[in-house]
Formats: C-alpha cells, structure tokens, sequence
C-alpha cells in the first residue's frame, strides 16, 4: 500500500507527519488513530487512513479494508480500556452529512448507560410502491 | 468464508435467507443490502453479513472487511441513485448504543440539505491531563 499519498493542504495529512500534535491510542503502518479533541464522550476516537483520501468513495478498496479492520482492534480497546460496554462507528461522508475534515475519519464513540445520546428517528414508507420505487433507483445505480 | 453461519432466532439472519420478506439493493456471496423499513431518509439502506456475528467486535476480520467494501458500494449506489450528495455510514455495537437487532449492521443514510438532522455535541477536556489520562486507558488495553 502507498503511504506517501498525503495532501499538503490536510489538517489530519499534517496530524499524521505529527506535523501538528495530537493524542495517538493506536497507530500501524496503513491507520492511526487519535482522540478527537471535542469528544461526544471521553475516549470519542478517530480512526484515519494513512494514505489520503476524502471518504469511503474515493477510498481504496484495500485501504478501506484497513480502516475497518483497524476500527474494531480500536473499539475494543476503547470499550475493555473505558470498561464501556457499547459503542458507535460514525463516518460521515460530505459536509451535507456533518463531515469537517475531508480526510475519511472513522468516529469510535464510547457510550453508557444515560448519557442521553439520541438517535435520529425513522419514518415509514408511505407504502409499499414508494418504497419499491426507492429501491429500484438504488438498484439502477450499482 | 463460510455463510453458512446462521442465528435461527436471529431476524436479520431470517431475511437473508428469505424466510422474511425485505426489499434488496443488493447481494453478493458475503453481504445482503436492504432497505431500513423505518427510515431516516427514504433509501435508508441497511448492510448486512451473511454470516451471523452480533457486531464488530465479535465479526471475523475477512468479513467485516467485505462489509466495509459492500457499505462503499451501496453508498455509491444510494447517493447517484437518488441524487443526493451524502451519507452517513452508522453502526451500533450493544444494546447501549441503540443497536436494536442483535446482528452485525451499517446503516447508510441518504442526506440532503435541510434534513434537519443534527449530529451529537463534543466538548473539550477540562484540561491536557484528563486526555492523556484516557488514552493512557485505551492504549494499554490494545
């Protein structure tokens, strides 16, 4: 894998070159992993792909594969380090969707019992011919 | 990789196999994708291995490695299928952080501007020793 695609302009490229500091937790030669300095919770990790890429859709298969394998040896550690026993992988893919950096980020997000973290709530179809006609737009696009 | 891996009490592992009816965007030997019935945006997609583990820390790495590659595909898919510019990439682990079918799922959420939805707050560290203090948890249980 080639390591050295880094954007010059990329806060998280220079957090990786530790040209700007930052608090590791886990670091190999494709990812690190660092805590992310607003947690939601404490212990709220981020997980990078060394090489640059803005999102899961301009990310390497095997690098993509990386991050994956990388985020659950972090989530462990988060989970048995913070004796937490759950927690959230976020990634968010467009400023539309939340995204800041754009350096793909996976966020390992530690969570307790009452901490009042809600999730965004869903919505039934409408019926079943407008959920038919979701899918097959979906379908179309692979 | 063996799919035969199946919960016979498990939902999910109940749609893959038919046994309940869903609406799919896609399937491959390793992954089934089919739409959320609840929702956060229409096309509200969810990404499932075949073979059963409950979640990330419990999935064989091989396989998470092919969801993380089928998540990249059926986020392409959703987001030209229906012209959206974004998405989330969302997974649950235990009970605690909302996770609800006991099956290893990501949730890929269409989003659009003005959803409305918003994301979880972070907050600083009261000071650099109480960061240092976390990773120092986290690192030592890698």
């Amino acid at each position: 894998m080639n390591h050295t695609v880094m954007n010059p302009s990329c806060l998280f490229c220079k957090i990786i070159q530790k040209e700007i500091p930052s608090t590791a937790v886990y670091e190999s030669d494709d990812v690190y992993a660092f805590l992310d300095i607003h947690p939601v919770h404490p212990g709220h990790t981020l997980v990078v792909p060394k090489q640059h890429c803005e999102g899961v859709l301009t990310c390497d298969p095997a690098v993509l594969s990386e991050v994956a394998r990388a985020a659950k040896h972090v989530a462990h550690a988060v989970t048995s380090g913070l004796g937490v026993s759950g927690f959230n992988l976020i990634q968010n893919e467009g400023a539309v969707a939340g995204q800041v950096i754009p350096h793909l980020h996976i966020h390992v997000i530690p969570r307790v019992q009452g901490d009042g973290l809600t999730h965004w709530p869903g919505t039934p179809y409408p019926n079943p011919e407008a959920m038919t006609a979701v899918a097959e737009k979906i379908r179309g696009a692979f």
